[in-house]
């Protein structure tokens, strides 16, 4: 019983870490979807989303499951906690994708973003990409130290989106305000993309040192 | 001990009332600053989103404890799952209003957004307040069908956004790029909102019948 439990324990890492590798696809497609125009592959990335949400029911599923027969304490109890919101924020994080993806089909065959923002929206995924896979890794390694590093490179997001800002405000903008809108709501996803990495990384500092961490770059309500 | 447990059951439902109060209020009050530039009110919203997350992280530890020292099963231990995920739920549509707030008070002493669209804010924080009411009743009462209504009026305040778009992408749209893009993020806030209370519902039918609500108006990853 206790092997098989320690395999469920497993099982959950191993499906958060297949989430944020789907949740990465997701990100990386979704924004090669909104920068070529690419009908197909925003589509895909749009039916693919079921795959994530799939993973985050069947953790959700373990987890109370796990919690039903096995009644976990201490370190394994923060990590089941944990990894059940892990699933939520990684699940959001491909509705976020998805959201990319749906702009990109939405303005198809135009192409939704001018090249200005193009290079930021490329810059912002490659970001994300890395964000997410050190928030997945840390949960395996119990990383603190990389966790904590999450948050400077939310930072690097953050500038971006304030750069965009400030062009698209300027009285140099030359595209409209349909391609203004779509510019603010898509740099808010990509935001949001961001935070839910940093978020995981806060939940793993939660998992090893039994406390939330402290600072203006983490998220508040841990 | 068993009445001490049900005791802190019964405390977390209270928290979790107390907190949709709480932030009923902050979507009321953001939406005022917002509609009467009114930065005091503002950055009441602000600071006072201290409190909701003070309720997250009591919700959160008090459930951590529930599991540690009780080891719930059945129904009770699908309640403080839940009550785990609603805890989030209600701390990021704090977050939200907060964003509403923040840009009331970016914009001071202008108005951030121009008169029609206040009106449509003006409604949507009307389904809003009504949607996290309903939301945190149905907890309390265990109510699946008033559960289940929340995702009717969720397209209530899908319906009011599309219709924003509309507006500010017509040629008619006369008030500018910033105020399009303020108007699109503020309508990307309360739709969130207005989600959240819907995923709330959805948890709670879960605590009752032990499954997710199924259909394209209710969250994919439940």
């Amino acid at each position: 019983m206790r092997e098989s439990y320690h395999d469920e324990l497993d099982a959950n890492t191993d499906d958060v870490v297949s989430m944020a590798n789907l949740v990465r696809t997701a990100v990386e497609r979704s924004t090669s979807s909104l920068i070529n125009a690419d009908l197909g592959l925003a589509e895909q990335v749009i039916s693919d989303d079921a795959k994530i949400d799939a993973l985050h029911d069947e953790i959700e599923q373990r987890s109370f499951n796990l919690l039903a027969r096995q009644a976990p304490v201490a370190g394994e109890l923060r990590t089941v906690v944990a990894v059940l919101r892990m699933c939520y924020e990684l699940s959001r994080m491909g509705d976020l994708a998805v959201h990319v993806a749906e702009t990109a089909r939405h303005r198809y065959p135009d192409h939704a973003v001018p090249q200005p923002v193009a290079e930021q929206f490329t810059q912002m995924a490659q970001i994300a990409d890395t964000m997410i896979a050190t928030a997945a890794q840390t949960l395996v390694d119990r990383d603190v130290e990389d966790a904590k590093h999450l948050a400077d490179r939310d930072t690097a997001i953050d500038n971006i989106r304030a750069e965009q800002f400030r062009m698209l405000l300027s009285d140099t903008w030359q595209y409209g305000v349909e391609e203004a809108v779509d510019t603010a709501l898509l740099g808010r996803y990509y935001e949001r993309i961001a935070d839910h990495a940093v978020a995981i990384g806060s939940r793993v500092i939660y998992i090893v040192t039994g406390e939330a961490p402290e600072g203006e770059n983490w998220p508040k309500a841990f």
